[in-house]
């Protein structure tokens, strides 16, 4: 096996309506660098504006998450002219810009989390709707061991993991395993390894698959503004989206329930699909 | 042993100040059809108003908690004439307003889960302050493999579980039993069969029977307006709440306490009288 | 060994950069009279005011935390004359301005829970960032027992544990020990006894210790805003910071990083060096 001299920042592959998202710098254990932001952005939108698109599923190559921030990009970024805008605050900005898209993004998200997640690696894993993760994967909110903080990231891991976890985590840079990470919720189920990791995802992307494609995006939204909004409102428009679901795919899902068969929307995946998915690795 | 030609759709039995509301038509796995809602609404409402209740105890007959909308029910509304308002939206909110009410309901509210509790019967569950169930339970938010979403339970959904886990069941339709619902912080404690449901609501009446009962109205919605109104007025509320209490319940509470003796609203309760009081069972 | 004839209601010793406050009235097995509280309050304001204060660790003496209010000052109160202003309404709200103060507090908060932690003194817990406890400790809303209620307490507990395990624990005066505190996220690590509690502690502060002080100030304070204001201009503005801890502390931690050699503001502790500064024990 050779390696190819240049390889794209993330590979982005599609199989049964799933957006596969690799992340693919191993040698800057798959920092968040704009490119890589940029490369990931451009799948959400794919995500969001191709009604095909049925789930988006995030991992990075070579047994690494991702590690964050850059620290290199850091030093080069504090050197460079701040005369007007602080490219440090913009820079960080951006990043944040493409978190909101990706919470907002209302098709399934899965993170398969294989070796660390740190700082806005863990943000980017918070970020997913389902977080898989190997038994001996890391994660950290490393960002105070370095004297700055978790900025665009902080409303992200806290509504995945509430503001009692994210204060441990950030005020202390503790690293925990996958074990000690389903314990305060970051992660849905763990994997022995790698190989496993792929049947998890298949798995996940099977119940998904089962799902009424339009459902999902209107429940994922729905959900985002519980809480949110006054209920009684927010209820009443509830109710016309499930009249809106019912006369759409619920004809189709309360047939196939009735007739004891798939609904036509039924997808269903196995490790090796999704391993061949993830060609990089 | 003989069926009854006609059955209550809620078997409703009051004791030692504790109403059971017990879901009976088996025949369609106590499914939340309007006239079951109707019921259970009523004893909302009774629980509200007498101030002798001191809690409301939610339970399924037949081994089976809820399951949910009456999937034969939505081919009939999506056949009606929708000429003027959507049947579907109507009936669907006039459960969401049942919902509002049982989560505004001051006074402690236990569910009792033996069987499934399914869609909207997960969704009655996760309104209720305490959570029991068996180790076989079965909970699961299934409405998007029907194309449909879970609408109106949805924030009390996120309320009981929080956004993620609300997010990983709806959108997935993933089952799951008894230790992964206390995992998630849906159910608070397991019980082996049916008869130790029996025995474990009975504890926890007993725990709300040493509360005052005024008291427990009071601090319940104290914690409704917890991280919804601005702390420092809702503090000021609470101060003057505190000494309404004291000088009320607090006297005979304060003076129990000194004496080593219960307080004069004490109530205990075994197994045999929660058996009883669900007398369908 | 003798006793002092009169002894400070909270002893407050300074060591490595860390404030430890231990409740010292035993008698009373820590309750929190007013004397008790202004005593934390000028822990806490000490804290606030003296940028050298990088932790703030509560713990109480004599193998007792805190048991709550004073049952005992609550008849004196209600004799009180009440012409005016309630003085049980005054007193009550008097402890929420503290309560509103600690929570406030930028810099860390350990509590270490040995043996009981009641109303108020779980309320004291919960508004901790990091609740160490030991096995045997028991945790309790036992107010409602009482015929009264939590309240000044009540947001910094549904803050964190979650509105669900304060209705549960509020409602029925249940009384939990270590790893059922643990299990609804009231308690971060279990300690087998006293001794080793006092090593976790020196663990979690060796943790705080490697983080910028300044970051962790800026970045407790984030996170308190996290899902209570606009995402959008939160982040705008923590993009702002970020730039500004880059440029401050970040760029001595990003050059020790770089040098893979500790960042000048790393402080270690031993549990000796906790022991001694608890001093009373």
């Amino acid at each position: 096996m050779t390696e190819p001299l240049q390889t794209e920042p993330v590979i982005v592959r599609r199989a049964g309506g799933v957006l596969f998202a690799t992340l693919n710098i191993p040698a800057t254990r798959n920092a968040l660098a704009p490119e890589v932001v940029a490369a990931l952005a451009a799948a959400v939108e794919q995500a969001e504006t191709d009604a095909e698109v049925r789930a988006l599923v995030l991992r990075g190559a070579g047994g690494m998450f991702s590690a964050g921030g850059n620290v290199g990009n850091f030093q080069a970024r504090l050197d460079a002219d701040a005369s007007r805008e602080d490219p440090v605050a913009t820079r960080n900005r951006q990043f944040g810009y493409f978190m909101q898209r990706l919470s907002a993004l209302p098709v399934p998200v899965i993170a398969a989390v294989d070796g660390a997640a740190m700082g806005g690696g863990m943000g980017l894993a918070c970020a997913a709707d389902i977080v898989l993760a190997t038994r001996d994967a890391r994660f950290a909110l490393s960002e105070t061991t370095l004297g700055i903080i978790a900025a665009q990231i902080a409303p992200f891991v806290v509504q995945r993991i509430g503001a009692a976890a994210t204060r441990r985590l950030g005020l202390t840079g503790e690293r925990i395993g996958g074990e000690a990470a389903v314990a305060i919720g970051l992660v849905d189920q763990l994997a022995a390894d790698s190989a496993e990791l792929d049947a998890l995802v298949a798995e996940w992307l099977t119940r998904i698959g089962r799902c009424g494609p339009n459902a999902n995006r209107v429940f994922k939204t729905l959900v985002s503004r519980c809480g949110q909004e006054p209920a009684g409102p927010l209820l009443d428009e509830a109710s016309r989206l499930f009249a809106e679901c019912m006369r759409s795919e619920g004809a189709e899902g309360v047939a196939a329930f009735r007739e004891k068969r798939d609904a036509n929307w039924t997808v269903r995946f196995d490790a090796d699909a999704v391993r061949t998915a993830q060609s990089s690795r």
